[in-house]
Order: structure tokens, then C-alpha cells, then sequence
């Protein structure tokens, strides 16, 4: 077994068939993160020794459970009672919260190796973070603030990780490193233990080299769904869905995009754009006035409590947008109104395919890339998972999105294995 | 200085004149307690000798703080750093999660005592909770599940407390104890440290016996509001709203609701009827749909990892209502166009009054009474403020809310200054 190859169902496999122990598969991560973290920096926190003596309880536990011994990278915004939780913000250095968050409580029930904290920007807010790099290419940017999640999965040093999205940490953090991303429907996974930033928007993401191991987490999580999956594109009903902000998308999206509706027509699906109605264009400065009003409440207490909080949540919490109540007002009713508008337009198609980033991965390590073409989805409450597959001008990975309607995480997993198929490519790992 | 009867504001103000000290005010707090409690049983967690010194460090710090020396009660499910949080959960006996919620980081950070952890029925869900008497009938409930919270202000116990609303834990009990209830906003102030039980759903609420210490909190907590405050009910226009279960309004409230239209006209109002469009016949069950869809996330960890937790969350994780996906989605469709819709109706009226509750509190304490009334103005996301005066059949305390804009919550709370000065009563101690 090649550890940093394969997947989270596939580590449970060889446990299941005693050709491995969680002490071996944790051994085997510590190799790997020994040779991969000097370059790619996505880790936190990590203590082989701790990472051991769990994987040695778990050994001697139940190891039939759906996860037993899979390593997870976590999020430094997600509380975890046995290691650090520091948000990247110098009020929480050292941090050991007491408690698990929800997810991490029902993994750990799962027998998940909760193995390393991972790279996020502060609070899950802004660009300011540790220098973490795209594992495909050194000088560029993993994306963010999910950034550690992301690169540790394309690296090989975990199958999975947990991120968070209020813009788009999760799904443009996967475009740029070449892995799939879960943005699932918004409060189908408890955001409980989760900082928060935008209430009507956190959500939690999940990252992972192998379709097969979303499957496994939507089981662990208890998803549901209505009617069968989807096994075959032939008549399917796709949109091409290139959102109101398609001017900034970088050639490398524009091909993305033409290049999987090709696909996906040769593959015998119905492939027709989706226009958005003009109920839709300012979509994306509704949600960025969503963010910051809801922004507002939860730093005031970092900002009260801790005055050397950094000046960019004092402005957050000081409205130094200057955005007036009723301006405010009329996005929330923007949003509830295209909230249910996009339920009705969702139904005339199987499922929809737009940008997951701008562009291939910029280069730099000091701006993780813009969220704007995952704002919108954030918005919706609607599933997102990003498929990989396509590349930009540098050939660094490009993801595209694959959408459902709320509620349907299965089904948007079971689109975006055809689409995976369809573009003849696996999530890729950077070795 | 009587401390029962003295608001926040008032004990403020002795601190600020040096007529009493921190230590002082807990001193009275903690002799008010012990001649109240054995009868309402409003607290789960207080331990005099460490509000004593917490008061000492108060005393020995920035007096001038706007909630210096301020003793707070706190619904069990917030999260305490200094005071066990249990839920009222097996699960959670004795637990400390070493983390203060947002709310009472930005409380301490204002200078409050966090005096007390109060009642909770289990997570905040359901009706088991402990024993708490109505302080005006021994032998009624306070409503809950913000029970102890409600009881504590209005036993005089604490001047000021918090509570939950996802339902009508807020509002409910405040009625019911005779006593000013606020359940601000949606998401203006941070409900991170509390624990979740509906994501979009989920409020911290306030209790005062003086809307004074509603306007001190709304400076804590940095609301905002557009526009001249109300100050004279003289060509307001006031819509009265029955709701779509007016045929659930028992006696006391069919009263409460005539009492105040009438005391509005009186006093220059111009009152009419508000009803509502055909969209809002289902939103009691959509309200319903929604929680539960959001309790089997919330609740999902607590089932997987503790096997003990009361079947009533299994059944909610395990959807044992048989929500199907079609009809969850109808329900959120019909929640997204009833908050845009009411967001356009609310600007055709100054303010709004609409039931508190179905009626007095009904005799035993088994069952808190029931939240048909409230979560409706929970689903719009509006600041609601219960407003004492009226009384039911048995002479116990019946409330009306007072319904503002989302985020007009200082004209809610302006306003509910003017409904109460119409009704010539003020929130009544329950000596």
C-alpha cells in the first residue's frame, strides 16, 4: 500500500483486511509528512508522537467503523479538545479548547485519526496566514483561507480534510490544487465548534483525492436523498452556468468550462447554458454585504476583548464599508428572493456546471486568489463539488463546479464522478 | 439601594456614584437567592464564594465599564468558561469548555459579573428540564426552555439575563413571567458558545424587568438603527397582527391583544389590522419542517458519540417526523418568500403587535406551554420585544410583542417603551 496514493475507503480496506493497522497507516503519514511538509508548510500543528498513541487506542477499539484509522486534517478555525485550536490569531495561541466540534465529535465516532490541525488564514477571514504552497508548484498559492486542508490532501499527507467556506475557501482551494472539494448544502453538517464569520453562510467543506471518499463521509454524516443517483450522462440535463461575474474569468476558467461542456455533450448529456435572471446581478455585492453585516457580530468580542485584535476586524466590526441599514435590508431580500428563484430554475436540470476560480493558481503565497465565482453558491445553500481535471496557461490544476439543488450532496457527488469521467482525469496527486 | 427592585442601569449607577461596589451588589444578589431560590429553582449552577471573587477582581478593575459589576444570568447552554455548562445533558455533567461563547466575552468585556448558569430543558430542545416555578405561581411553569433565565429576572434574583430562542424560548417566557423579553435580530448578535439546535433559527434573547437595560445591552452589543427613535405614539401606525393560529389565543391573550389596541388608539396611535398574504397560512409547519431538518444535523454527534442521549434526539436525527426532501425544500422556499414578503409588508407599518403566547401559564411544571405564537417572528428573523401589562384569567402575567424591521432593533425596543407606558405597567417584580 502507498500511502500518500491512496484513498480514505481504500486505507479502510486494508485495515479491514488486516494488511495494515491505524498505527501503520499513521506511521505511514508521518513518513509523509516528513518528506512533503518542509516545501508545501499546510500543518499547524502536528505531533507524530500524539498522532501514534491515537492511532494505537484506535487499534485497540472497534476497527469495523467506517472510518477506522483514517487520518483527517482539520481546519485550525475547528475545535478540537486533544489539539491546539488557534484560528491563526495571536489571542489564541495554544489554544486547547476542552471540547470537539460537532464534526469532529462525529468522525472521531467513526474512528477517525483526527491526525494534524491545518494552515488557515485568521478566523477564516482575509488572506493573512502562514506561507502554505500549492503542492503542484512551490511559488503559487494553495487558494484559501482553507489553504492548509487543501494542500495537505494533494500532497498525500492526508486522504482527507476539513475545511471551511463562507466565499470560497473550500471550492477554490480544490480548483487550485487539483483535488475534489465539498461545499455541502448549507446546515446539513453542524457548523457548531466552527468560528464563525457569516452566519447565514459558514459552512463546512471536506477535501479529498477519490470521489468514492465523499460517499463515505455523506454516509458518516448521514445525507440523504430522493430517487436514484446518477450512473450515466446519456440524457441527462446539464447547465453551463457562467454566473454573473464571467467577465473576470482568467483563460484558463474559459477553457475549463468549454472544454468539460464538451465533454460532457460527447458523453450524451443535454448540455444548455443556464442564464441567470436579472433578479441575479448583483449577486455577488449582495453576498459580500451579507458577510460583512454578519462579520460585524461575530468579531465584536474579539475586537472588545482583545484590543491587539488585527485592524481589519476592527474595520469589520466598525462597518468602515459604511453599508446603510436599508442597503443591508434590500440584499437579505435579494437573497431570500434568489434563494428561492434558484430552487425553482434548479429543477429544469440535472445538475449544473460553473467556474470553481477564476484561474489556475496565481503566483505569490501572499493573496490566496479571489472567491468571486463561489459567492453566489455560498449563498444558495446550494451543494458544490469541485472536479478537477482541466489546467490553466502554467498547466496547474483548474476545477470546475458541479451543482445541485439544496439538499441533493449525493447526487451532486454522483454528477461530478461522470463529469471526472467524462474529463478522463482523477483528483491528482502532487507528488 | 433595594437590589431586587433596582434595573442594571440603576445598580450601574450606584457602582458609578460609589454608593455600592461590585462586591456590594453581589452580596444582595447572593441574599436575594438564597431567600428566592428554594421556591423557583431558577438556577442550575451558583456558587456564591466565586461571585464574590469575581466581584473582587470587578471592584479592583475599570468601574466605568457600561455593565460594571452587572450580575448576568446565563442559560445553560452557553458556553462559560468559569462556570460549568452542562445543557442539562447526562453527557455534559460538570463540564467546563474553557471558552466564554461570544456573547459573554463581549459581557465581560463591558464589565458584567457572570453571576449564575440558569434552568434549560436538554440542549435547549423538548420539555425536560428541571423543576423551575413561575415566581408568580409557584405551581405554574415560567415557559421555557429559557426557564431559569425568565424566572432569575423575575424573582429579582439577577437583573438581566440570557436566554435561547429557536422556537419561543425567549418570548414565551417572558410573558408568562411578567417580565420584558427581547429576541433581537437574526444574526446580530454572535450565537457562537451557544449550542445549536436550528442554524437559521437559532437567537440569543435578553430578559430585563427595565427596557432601559435592553437600550444599555444594545450599546454593548453595537446595534444600530436608521432614523429618529419613537418617543410619542401620536401618528404612529401600529398593525396589529393576530397570525395565522389566532384560534389557538386562549382568553388571556384575545384580552391582552384588545387591551392594547385599544391603549394605542387611546394614546394616538393609529391602529390597524395587518393580515396576512396566503403565503404565511403554512408557517407554523414550515417553521416546524425546518427546525427539525436542522435538528438532525445539530443533534447527529450527540446521538453517534454518546449511545445514551434521550431517544427524543435519535428520533429527530432519524427523521422520525418522515420529512421528505420535496416537502423540506417546499418549506424553505416558502420561509425565503415569506421574509422577503414580510420585509415589504413591515414597511407599511411603524411597528407591529402580535401575541406573546397562547395565554397565561397554564398550571403544572411538566410542560413549558407552547411556542405557536413565537415562531413565526423567529422564521422572519425580526427583533421582537414582549412587553408585560396585561393578565389572564388566573391574574398571571400575559405579554404582546412588539415587532420592528429586521435590524430596527432599538426601534422595537423604542417602541415597546411607548407600548408600555400605554398600558401603564411596568415589568413587575414577583417578590
Amino acid at each position: 500500500m502507498n500511502y500518500a496514493e491512496t484513498p480514505a475507503h481504500g486505507l479502510v480496506a486494508a485495515l479491514q483486511s488486516d494488511t495494515t493497522t491505524c498505527t501503520g497507516i499513521a506511521e505511514a503519514m508521518i513518513a509523509r509528512v516528513a518528506e512533503r511538509e518542509p516545501t508545501v508548510r499546510a500543518l499547524s500543528h502536528f505531533e507524530p508522537e500524539a498522532v501514534l498513541t491515537a492511532a494505537r487506542v484506535l487499534d485497540a477499539g472497534d476497527t469495523s467503523l467506517p472510518l477506522a484509522g483514517v487520518p483527517i486534517g482539520v481546519k485550525d478555525v475547528i475545535m478540537t479538545k486533544d489539539l491546539p485550536t488557534e484560528y491563526h490569531s495571536p489571542r489564541y495561541a495554544g489554544f486547547r479548547p476542552a471540547m470537539d466540534a460537532a464534526c469532529i465529535d462525529t468522525l472521531r465516532a467513526a474512528g477517525a485519526l483526527i491526525a494534524a490541525k491545518t494552515v488557515t488564514t485568521e478566523f477564516a477571514a482575509g488572506n493573512r496566514g502562514k506561507p502554505t504552497s500549492n503542492p503542484h508548484s512551490p511559488e503559487h498559492t494553495p487558494g484559501g483561507s482553507s489553504s492548509g486542508s487543501a494542500a495537505a490532501v494533494a500532497a498525500g499527507m492526508v486522504p482527507l480534510a476539513l475545511g471551511t467556506q463562507t466565499g470560497g475557501s473550500v471550492i477554490r482551494p480544490a480548483s487550485f490544487c487539483g483535488i475534489f472539494g465539498w461545499k455541502p448544502s448549507w446546515s446539513v453538517i453542524s457548523r457548531e465548534g466552527l468560528k464563525m464569520y457569516g452566519a447565514s453562510l459558514d459552512t463546512l467543506g471536506l477535501y479529498a483525492r477519490d470521489l468514492k471518499d465523499f460517499d463515505l463521509l455523506a454516509d458518516v454524516f448521514d445525507l440523504e436523498h430522493t430517487g436514484p443517483l446518477f450512473s450515466n450522462l446519456t440524457g441527462l440535463k446539464v447547465g453551463i452556468c457562467r454566473t454573473p461575474v464571467w467577465n473576470e474569468a482568467g483563460p484558463g476558467t474559459q477553457t475549463a468550462m468549454e472544454t468539460t461542456a464538451a465533454a460532457l455533450r460527447a458523453s450524451g448529456a443535454e448540455v444548455v447554458d443556464l442564464d441567470l435572471p436579472p433578479d441575479f446581478d448583483d449577486i455577488h455585492p449582495v453576498h459580500r454585504t451579507i458577510l460583512a453585516r454578519e462579520g460585524r457580530a461575530a468579531f465584536l468580542n474579539e475586537v472588545r476583548a482583545y484590543p491587539a485584535t488585527h485592524p481589519e476586524f476592527r474595520e469589520i466590526v466598525e462597518n468602515a464599508r459604511g453599508d446603510s441599514l436599508e442597503w443591508v435590508r434590500h440584499c437579505y431580500r435579494t437573497a431570500d428572493r434568489c434563494r428561492w428563484l434558484y430552487d425553482e430554475i434548479a429543477q429544469e436540470y440535472d445538475f449544473v456546471i460553473a467556474p470553481s476560480s477564476v484561474d489556475e493558481a496565481p503566483k505569490g503565497l501572499d493573496h490566496t486568489g479571489s472567491s468571486v465565482f463561489n459567492c453566489m453558491w455560498t449563498l444558495m445553500h446550494v451543494p458544490v463539488v469541485s472536479v478537477p481535471g482541466n489546467s490553466g496557461p502554467s498547466g496547474l490544476p483548474v476545477g470546475v463546479s458541479v451543482i445541485c439543488r439544496k439538499f441533493d450532496d449525493r447526487k451532486a457527488i454522483s454528477a461530478a464522478a461522470l463529469v471526472s469521467d467524462a474529463l478522463g482525469a482523477k483528483g491528482a496527486l502532487a507528488a
